[in-house]
């Protein structure tokens, strides 16, 4: 079968009415909705002459076994977030299987290397809050014993919903032995931000994934009246926290791509009579240099200390979650980048704010490149997450072109 | 009785242990430790040549018959917030109990004027968000409509809640009849505020309280991706409230008693990894006049405009409650500075912030006014909220100076 990018379009489509309701899709990891979206993913892997298994982490390996046992792997995730969007991770999948079937069609069933197809495993965390599950099993970053105690809002286990669907924590590791002979790994992507759409452009080849200094700041002051107290008598928690609520895109504004987010804020105690007496914030910062993102924390956590002592108020900082910058194999950016502009006339590089399965792929040293192709309106985890479908039809061509070149690449290294 | 002010410590104390656990007072209004505070009064009153009957909103009143039908008021509370502090309204109470066995010890139980006491019903709203219930009926500016179906966090109406203690709340107009012959109202109160330790003195002269503008103000961004969305094309909801909110105390500043306060700020989403789409905000300003505080207002709105504007945020404004100023009567505040001077040496004039029961009282038309005295650290609703003894003391003495000085005014009025 020759590509066929509508195709793709299609079948996105038809998994959207499986698997979505009127608040946008359900595909959640280990749920009900997101084993069917599997279901419907196997029954149209049992078309092509491949083999096809589930990892020990859960994650869902079809193969196209080549001349060579090198491999060419293309990801992506089936699941998605509650009332989340039809092309999150789904568009990487069913794109990747286009490309499997043009391969599998081209070279009579088998290909120069071996071209596999993998599905990860709960990619968006959405149920216990742990982002790339089956992605950092895969490269042997999982943190299973912190992870199997999580819960989700109905008290449910990690280890007892994946046990439910088959996977035992306990042997998340045998999961690595899938990176045997692995030699490149490709994945497509809604950009999720404005960046491609306010360029006028389709498509853009990622640098990399940004790293993230991801902190929790509270600033204790003093609860107090707030008709008896006067103004100078203050030590007022959330005026710090103003402050530093708005500083900190002082910070991010110093460098082209960085982004400094304070996305929640509380005030205790939270009453329209009283004073703020204790204020958490969080903050999310993200660059691909990670010595950008060393001075961009740096300078938050000095200009926090600065505002707390006028307010005269206590600041403390711990650590949420961070990783480092995880930048793409040079010789696959250029790759994208002759494919990006062979379908699209120009090839923007742009880093990737989110995080994605590939940044595991690359943590665990296998040559990784990503391919972002424009949201309308940069809006991504909610119902109306959309794209042109003749931008999703140039990058199913593109991710095409680009999986051809690595496979020559992988053929010359 | 000659006065007794050591006796007025003590008894507070007494009503400290019957009424308050390791987390500071619980006399909340209408529960059972409330009804044995009252239990534990009306006992002190038993002993003294009085007339006494709860009224139809459950103000307690005590009558000393005088020689004119014109009464002089003393006025205080004795519920509570939840872990609230031994001193808040208790002292008032307790306070006018020991000017009240002075004045029927002096006049052989028939003073010149009719001297009463009243211990008004949920002055705090603590249980039912609804603060000065009794003093409102009294003034006939209560709200019986609104506030019989207001429920407590188990669920139970206020009607309920009153009707077991034996109040019908459509009665509650029936109170209005007590103003009958009212010629003053005196009410002596902690500071709940850090003026006077500030500026070193016991006793403070009140000018009123002050109005109260208290709105929601809720800023509508753009909810976006922390990591995908670069600075330049955010629309953070969050940043024009933080604006918002050091702008305000800009605002109040320029004036020498207002107050202005955001207590709340909530994020929506308010995750770590989304930019602030909607950001709701309270904010309560203050001031003693009516034209300093719509000049707040005003000067409020219009920099939540235009910060809306620079963040490309839209802004709401909606009104939670207001209260116009409620100075205080001249002549009464003369008499006050006269009774303060005379026990301390200085006489500072300064508003009140928190409302008070008097401001009920005055708004019916009665001639009232307040003293303060020290509060330690100015913290109050909180169980570590104290007060010298030695200033308690003093306050007694100036309390019962004004009391007098009050009845010879009635007699000249």
């Amino acid at each position: 079968m020759p590509l066929d990018p509508k195709r793709t379009v299609a079948e996105l489509k038809e998994l959207r009415s499986l698997t979505g309701d009127e608040n946008g899709a359900q595909r959640v990891a280990w749920t009900d909705t997101w084993l069917r979206a599997r279901e419907w993913f196997a029954k149209k892997l049992a078309e092509l002459p491949v083999e096809h298994h589930y990892d020990a982490a859960g994650n869902n390996w079809a193969s196209l076994a080549g001349e060579s046992k090198k491999s060419l792997i293309l990801g992506g995730h089936l699941d998605s977030v509650p009332n989340g969007g039809w092309l999150d991770g789904a568009l990487n999948v069913v794109a990747a299987l286009e490309v499997f079937r043009r391969f599998a069609s081209e070279f009579n069933g088998r290909p120069p290397v071996t071209v596999r197809l993998v599905d990860w495993a709960d990619e968006e965390g959405a149920r216990f809050g742990r982002s790339l599950l089956g992605s950092s099993a895969f490269a042997a970053t999982h943190s299973v014993p912190a992870d199997r105690v999580r819960t989700d809002r109905d008290g449910i286990t990690m280890e007892d919903a994946l046990r439910r669907c088959g996977i035992e924590m306990g042997r998340f590791t045998e999961a690595e032995k899938e990176r045997q002979n692995a030699a490149a790994y490709l994945e497509l992507h809604i950009e999720q931000g404005p960046v491609l759409e306010q360029l006028g452009l389709p498509l853009g080849v990622v640098l990399g994934t940004k790293g993230v200094e991801r902190h929790s700041v509270t600033f204790h002051g003093q609860e107090a009246h707030s008709g008896s107290t006067p103004m100078n008598a203050r030590r007022d928690a959330l005026a710090a926290a103003a402050k530093l609520a708005l500083e900190i895109r002082n910070i991010a504004r110093k460098h082209p791509d960085a982004v400094c987010t304070v996305g929640s804020l509380k005030t205790f105690p939270g009453i329209v009579t009283a004073v703020v007496g204790r204020c958490e914030a969080t903050l999310d910062q993200r660059d691909l240099d990670a010595r950008i993102l060393a001075q961009m924390f740096q300078e938050a956590q000095d200009a926090s200390r600065r505002f707390a002592d006028e307010e005269k108020c206590t600041v403390e900082w711990s650590r949420i979650w961070s990783i480092e910058p995880v930048p793409f194999h040079p010789a696959l950016l250029d790759l994208c980048e002759q494919a990006v502009r062979e379908v699209s006339g120009t090839a923007h590089r742009m880093p990737s704010g989110p995080l994605h399965d590939a940044a595991e792929v690359s943590r665990a040293g296998i040559p990784a490149v990503m391919m972002f192709v424009q949201s309308l309106g940069g809006i991504s985890h909610n119902k109306i997450e959309d794209t042109r479908e003749e931008h999703l039809e140039m990058s199913v061509v593109a991710f095409d072109r680009l999986a051809s070149k690595t496979v020559d690449w992988i053929l010359r290294s």
